[in-house]
């Protein structure tokens, strides 16, 4: 028997599964970032011990596997006195009680993908057609698919259209159920993918942006191009790692790895368009079309396809091209003709999702210099103008999103969001989600830790504030019991414990800055090397992609340094632009073809191999730069910066 | 308990099931013709009655349903004494030993559908490409599609080429097999269908004719043309009903009777499929390639396509036009990207397998006037030349296959197939199927029954020797021991006991007569029709198809009146037109089209609304017709025929 408190989740489990094998067996959920590498801390547990009456048990220590190696390097020696564990690491043995502290606990992620307002032109893939068909005599027997083909092809222009083979074979009773009248659904001007009984009306399609931590559907009225309804969910297959690498290292640990994210995200899907259909109050089989977007390991596994090769050099994907797929043939629960358009991906890891950026943004028919950025578990970067376009991807790393972050966390309730510091006396104000106010006049929700957009407010604040400086080092000078030492190194307060959750004070250490300093620094560089590579000196105009671009502070983002120079009324955020994408593909079928076109025009520069990236990176380490000059940021920059 | 004689299979099965279900059940196979519905006869059986220590039962009359009305009608007071009854009309109710006399067990046919000799101009569609693709590198690497993609179209000037999904899912690791080398094999230039690792040689496709009766397969090198195996079985759909209507009734009766028929005929043709690969030494999965023909039920199940409307006014099929599935699909067990072709179907019962008929012999071609006929369970017609083409199809019955006739059967050994009568002495000599010299020479076989060709025989020979008349009517005039009473009617003896396995003499009653004047009657009458229609006085050439038209004696089918008057040097049969109609389609893809065009160009005429068919079929029952003369036959004919 396994017990997890204080949930009181239980049930048994097999002898020698980890404690976090059994937490998702028995929905008892425990955060993991890294994938069960023992690389990020985040899965800490206690492992409860005495009588549990209740339960009829008496939980040991000897339960449970001795104390690994990643225990003790991730876990201090008063921890493990504690009995404290590593979930990934240790293995149940007999009756156990697990505490799971509130820092360890999975928290239900804020999702705040919503549809962007864009104008679309409306041509879909899939249009619905309303004909009578003239009923067989003797003398005119021809079969009932010649017969409907001819009338389409008199009324609408349709020829040589093909029919989707099960719905061939419902087709005979169904233009008799309603003495010869049906509705057609017809894919592409190609091919019968559908077919009512009668006379219906819309059709209705799902756009779909697979991240690698937010799945977000958009259903939509294919008449009016209208979202009808939206639905998003964590990504299931977070379940088994937390970023990109992980789920590759997942899929390849075993023969079942790949299928288990598989089917995880397709039923996932199935999930969001189910949910969806429901609120629009349609069935989930009357969705006729779907697009799908994603970066490109989420589009190899939604595919099954083995990303193996994505995670190791020369990093190839197995195909760019956009696909057509039977949605029956990828167990998509929808109108089982219809098929699911993938769009295409760029390279590397410059996927699907870019190219919905691509598509909605439309940089090639600007004249500008645009940089667009989207920030997501990995950064892409999307150069240029109507002449020419590069991208690129960062391995920014996680830290943008929570992990490798002492106190980080996703975007959920109890997440610090944002953060200013007052430059003279460096007290903190802060804004945490799910409470409309600012700092500590959160009565009921207390803060748990720091997500993506109030670490980005952190160091942009404590840079301007002189808590740390230009190279990141905290400063020693400074007098005020917010810094202090912690063991060797110092570390700053941001929220004190009776502001917390978490029986603990909110910090961040030297090694956050450092986290943070890599990441951004390799966007910089990804940005600046491909400056150089178009041949510009400077940019026009900043978009800021991604669900999580929409709540980054612009002005922490320029402070810290995240991009070069670039006057801040031409920076904004678009929201989930690869969400857009995926949209705009399923309202209009030209989009397509330009993202399969565009797709191959963007230059694809692989960062590590340029020669002078290393060198840039270095120097984008500090804040804002080592060397470069930010004139647009003049007015705010410390006059050392 | 239920034990079947003589070949002592046993079983047990649940109460109140017939016998012929209990003899299916237990691979006891049961001749039936009708599919239970008590019209034919051909299920006699014998109910013993005793002890049966060996099993430990005993059988009892009582152990079965009392006699039912089907009893009565086709079997004489005598048999119902001697515990004769129907197998599809008594139910079991208990232990009950079986006897199946053998006129009444199912023989396995010959079947004889060799691949007819004929000259193909090679263009099949699914074709082999071996190429190296340049591995990737960080400086290139694009997905390994899109590699193989630029490969192809740069050696071959293939572009566009899609692939097909489980393809793409393999595609990663067998192009890193073999060193980045592959061979692609590509359907129609369009998509590509099977990936191998290293260089492999040779493509194989697999072209059917599914037969009412008889299915057979040959295999083809589609880099050579060559036919490298073929193989045939009875099509496993007899089981459920002998011919088109009794197959249409039981997909209708129930609803799981469609999907056994499907499932019926897809083991059979993976079973050809398999067979054929063996004896060629390659893989059933190295088939790439497949075309069907088959008479409209036979392509609407399957297609898995419910066949009712065939059997209905105004009988329209549920698709005319050639279609192209995935094998797996349909459950074919070939490569498993691989096609399937069904070629298109022309009108009514005209189906695939006349449209094979239609390419290999290509009338629109040819300047002469040509006559069709496809003498299978149904009767086919094709008239016409360059100019017009018309099609119709005949209800002939199964006369013509042994059904409905006294001692008729279906062309297994002991069957006579071959018959001479002495114009003076009435003595009858006759050969039959696995005995090589004619007559009483059979020492281990004797006859059985008479098939089709020995129909065809009889009725000319009698008519020629004077046994009957002009009419049909039988001679009341006659001295010889072989035309005798029984009861009210007349009968010839054809075969004494001695020479016979069935323990009485084989003869040739009134009614068989009849049987046969109302089959060739109608086959006439649709040929006189279709001349009428096409405005024409005679016919150039005569061609029988089908592989039971090859075993037909021209002289004795052009006496009967079978068709029109025509040079019999012009007649002739060319074996099973509709599987070398496959096999074209299957080794040139043009072909395919042609099939479309031509299917549709072919103008099918409906026999039953014509206004003058009734009034020639009338005619046309008399021998060889009424008033038509025959001046091609006048050196054969009698002088008052």
């Amino acid at each position: 028997m396994v017990i997890f408190q204080p949930s009181g989740i239980r049930g048994k489990v097999d002898d020698g599964v980890t404690i976090m094998e059994a937490s998702r067996e028995l929905g008892a959920d425990i955060e993991s970032l890294c994938g069960g590498k023992a690389t990020c801390g985040k899965c800490r547990i206690k492992i409860e011990e005495g009588e549990f009456r209740k339960y009829g048990i008496t939980s040991k220590i000897e339960s449970v596997s001795p104390i690994s190696e990643g225990d003790r390097k991730l876990l201090s020696k008063q921890q493990l006195r504690d009995n404290y564990r590593l979930a990934c690491q240790t293995r149940i043995r007999g009756d156990v009680v697990i505490f799971v502290p509130e820092e360890s606990r999975k928290g239900q992620q804020v999702i705040r993908k919503d549809a962007g307002a864009r104008d679309i032109r409306l041509k879909p893939a899939v249009k619905k057609y309303h004909v009578t068909l003239t009923p067989a005599t003797l003398h005119d027997n021809i079969g009932d698919f010649e017969r409907l083909q001819t009338e389409l092809a008199e009324r609408f222009k349709l020829r040589e259209l093909t029919i989707d083979y099960p719905v061939l074979l419902r087709l005979q009773n169904l233009v008799r159920e309603d003495d010869w009248e049906v509705t057609v659904s017809v894919w592409k001007n190609r091919e019968i993918i559908n077919i009512e009984s009668g006379q219906e009306g819309k059709s209705h399609g799902l756009a779909v942006d697979i991240g690698t931590t937010t799945v977000a559907g958009y259903l939509c009225d294919l008449s009016s191009g209208e979202v009808v309804a939206t639905d998003a969910m964590m990504n299931p297959q977070v379940a088994y790692g937390e970023d990109v690498m992980s789920r590759i290292s997942y899929s390849v640990k075993s023969e079942e790895g790949l299928r288990q994210l598989n089917q995880a995200i397709i039923k996932g899907l199935n999930q969001v368009a189910g949910r969806a259909a429901v609120k629009a109050g349609i069935k989930r089989s009357d969705i006729v079309d779907m697009t799908v977007v994603g970066n490109t390991c989420m589009h190899h596994i939604f595919l099954n396809i083995d990303p193996r090769y994505l995670g190791k050099t020369p990093f190839s994907p197995s195909v760019h091209h956009s696909l057509d797929i039977k949605a029956r043939d990828l167990g998509i629960k929808i109108s089982p003709g219809a098929y699911v358009h993938v769009l295409p991906i760029e390279a590397g890891f410059v996927g699907a999702d870019n190219v919905g950026v691509l598509i909605a943004e439309e940089p090639y028919n600007q004249e500008e210099t645009l940089l667009i950025i989207d920030i997501g578990t990995n950064g892409e970067l999307i150069l240029g103008n109507r002449n020419k376009l590069l991208s690129a991807s960062c391995a920014t790393g996680p830290a943008f999103e929570g992990a490798e972050i002492k106190h980080g966390m996703r975007a959920a309730p109890g997440a610090i969001e944002r953060v200013k510091i007052d430059p003279k006396t460096k007290e903190v104000q802060f804004k945490i989600i799910g409470n409309e106010r600012w700092s500590n006049g959160a009565k009921n929700l207390k803060a748990r830790g720091i997500c993506g957009s109030g670490i980005f407010d952190i160091a942009a604040q404590m840079f301007l504030a002189g808590i740390i400086d230009k190279s990141g080092r905290f400063s020693n000078r400074l007098k005020t019991p917010r810094l202090r030492k912690s063991g060797k190194e110092l570390e700053f307060v941001i929220a004190w414990a009776k502001e917390t959750s978490i029986e603990g004070d909110i910090v961040v250490c030297q090694s956050d800055i450092r986290a943070i300093q890599l990441a951004k620094g390799a966007m910089y560089a990804g940005g600046r090397v491909l400056m150089n590579r178009l041949g510009v000196d400077s940019i026009d105009r900043v978009i800021l992609a991604g669900a999580f671009g929409s709540y980054i502070d612009r002005e922490s983002a320029a402070v810290i340094g995240l991009f070069p120079d670039c006057d801040l009324e031409n920076v904004y955020a678009v929201g989930n632009a690869a969400g857009d994408g995926a949209r705009i593909a399923l309202l209009n079928v030209d989009k397509r073809k330009e993202a399969d076109i565009m797709a191959r025009r963007v230059e694809y520069v692989e960062l590590t191999v340029e020669p002078d990236f290393n060198n840039i990176f270095t120097q984008a380490l500090l804040f804002p730069h080592m060397e470069d000059k930010f004139p647009h940021l003049k007015h705010i920059l410390p006059e050392n910066g």
